[in-house]
């Protein structure tokens, strides 16, 4: 459960087998975005993500009530179709149940599930029940239509684009992180508003997964301090990390990172009419890298910094002697 | 770990979840057959599917290498579309990594997985990838195409139906559970030749599947003792148990049993011209039940045997008293 800046073990296994999965019709988007994009049939585009959720990393049990679990497990993969610019269809949930705990427990982890699928119209079509000595696991997949003609993809931000942000961020760990709100009711609004170039949810941090747009669209950013919004539980969180670092670092908070060109973005918020607060963070450079200008006018980087799946130190040096290739076990 | 031959909690669970599960277009066929049934548009037909492994129970490591555990989990999905009458179009993965197996251990199950999705042509279009304490678990959900205008469901055997299977049955633990070979050419051959009813791959057990189209479609069955194809590995397993009961609940065959008319029956035996035996070994009635007909010519009640998950007993106990109702943890 370690937070990594430099070392990204997670980003470079993912970046290694997209090297070796090649894409076609009618798959467009393959991995390396919020969800990939089919489609079936001229005119229609699909969605399709997959999050698995693990106990002791995004959860604790009983800490979280396996209702809870149930619901949180659907929220994720909606946030994950609002960065898509979709509306959710289908949800399928495989499970991992430990033996001990019960039926019962079982059951409630369904009843979330099926409480989150009711609340957001997603029909849950099916999935893989499974009870072993282990932890909980739950892995959900889920599939969406898109609302417009195309997705709204990591790769489309340009030189110049502001850089806008949904709700606040920072100090999810305080409740909200077991109860994500996935803003699909503001990106249909955006959508209805203006026109997008890149969007992404917030699940790992904010300069993090800002920073998987900047790498997919090749450009960078420079971030106004002041103006990033900050939750009001990072501010409670008095533990010698700064409310704004919280902010650009915690991760699940599940807001949405949305990039457009400025006279969008000025009419956009000129006519923003929903209760969850839109902002303006900073703006797309096209000299790459993520910068922050401080409250007294300074540009310091800003590395990506939040949540990275890691491995055990000493395995990956014994593995990296070898080249962390993948020849023999 | 247990087989059980009377309480089926995961089925019962399941049906359960079914009931509270309604579904609505594009969702055409929801929770309770091989595969969910979506139609995006006119004259397109998809079937998704999800399968997850967890170690213990799926597959022991590292008795089973990395790389046969990530090509297992592709290869039990497929199994899932071909018993659907689709081709695979694309695959989803998740995983939840045991961070002190390394790295490469990771590469080598994506390896796994990449080289079963390129045998079969399918995109893997994405994923999750978590590590955490646990043990190995990895989902995979994968979605399809059908080949024919409409899906192969376990609803639609017929009184005086044919009852076909592919390939022989029993003692997969020998080492065949490890390598399924997905029965996508022989759906296909069989599709081309004839019409077919119900179709289900057996993972759980022949009896226990064959019992699944049994219910769903509301019918009974008359399976020939003699008839059943029982593999080499049953004989081999000199275990106490008969080479037909291996057959008949060993379950991890990955064979497809398929139902249709008894004229297309005969048609479709008489041109099969694939190396792969496609066997006669019974056939549907209107008397619900299952049973075999003995070499003896006595029929016998046939009770699905097969794989079933179960919950611990001191946990079932305690929560029947409740009803195992979902009412609080």
């Amino acid at each position: 459960m370690s937070e990594q800046h430099l070392a990204r073990p997670e980003f470079d296994l993912i970046a290694t087998i997209r090297q070796r999965a090649p894409i076609r019709p009618p798959v467009l988007v393959g991995i390396g975005d919020d969800a990939a994009v089919i489609s079936p049939s001229p005119n229609t585009l699909q969605v399709v993500t997959t999050d698995l959720l693990t106990e002791g990393v995004d959860f604790l049990w009983p800490d979280a009530s396996a209702r809870q679990i149930g619901r949180k497990a659907v929220l994720v993969n909606l946030s994950d179709i609002a960065a898509m610019g979709a509306r959710p269809v289908a949800a399928w949930v495989a499970t991992a149940l430990p033996a001990d705990r019960g039926l019962a427990f079982a059951h409630e982890l369904h009843a979330g599930v099926l409480e989150a699928c009711h609340e957001y119209a997603v029909v849950l079509a099916g999935g893989d029940t499974n009870t072993w000595s282990g932890p909980l696991v739950i892995a959900i997949t889920m599939l969406g239509e898109t609302m417009t003609n195309k997705p709204l993809l990591r790769s489309g931000a340009c030189p110049g684009d502001w850089v806008l942000v949904t709700g606040a961020c920072g100090g999810s760990l305080l409740g909200r992180h077991l109860e994500p709100r996935p803003r699909l009711r503001e990106v249909r609004r955006m959508l209805e508003l203006a026109e997008l170039h890149a969007v992404i949810d917030v699940s790992d941090g904010l300069s993090a997964d800002l920073q998987h747009i900047l790498e997919e669209s090749h450009v960078g950013a420079v971030l106004l301090a002041e103006a990033i919004p900050v939750h009001e539980d990072a501010l409670r969180l008095a533990d010698g990390v700064t409310p704004l670092d919280h902010a650009l670092a915690d991760g699940e908070d599940f807001e949405l990172i949305a990039t457009l060109a400025p006279e969008e973005g000025r009419r956009l918020l000129a006519r923003w009419d929903l209760e969850t607060p839109l902002t303006k963070i900073g703006e797309i450079t096209a000299e790459l890298g993520c910068r922050l200008q401080t409250v007294d006018g300074h540009l310091v980087d800003l590395p990506p910094r939040g949540w990275c799946h890691t491995w055990n130190t000493s395995s990956l040096q014994s593995r990296a002697r070898n080249g962390n290739d993948s020849s023999g076990e």
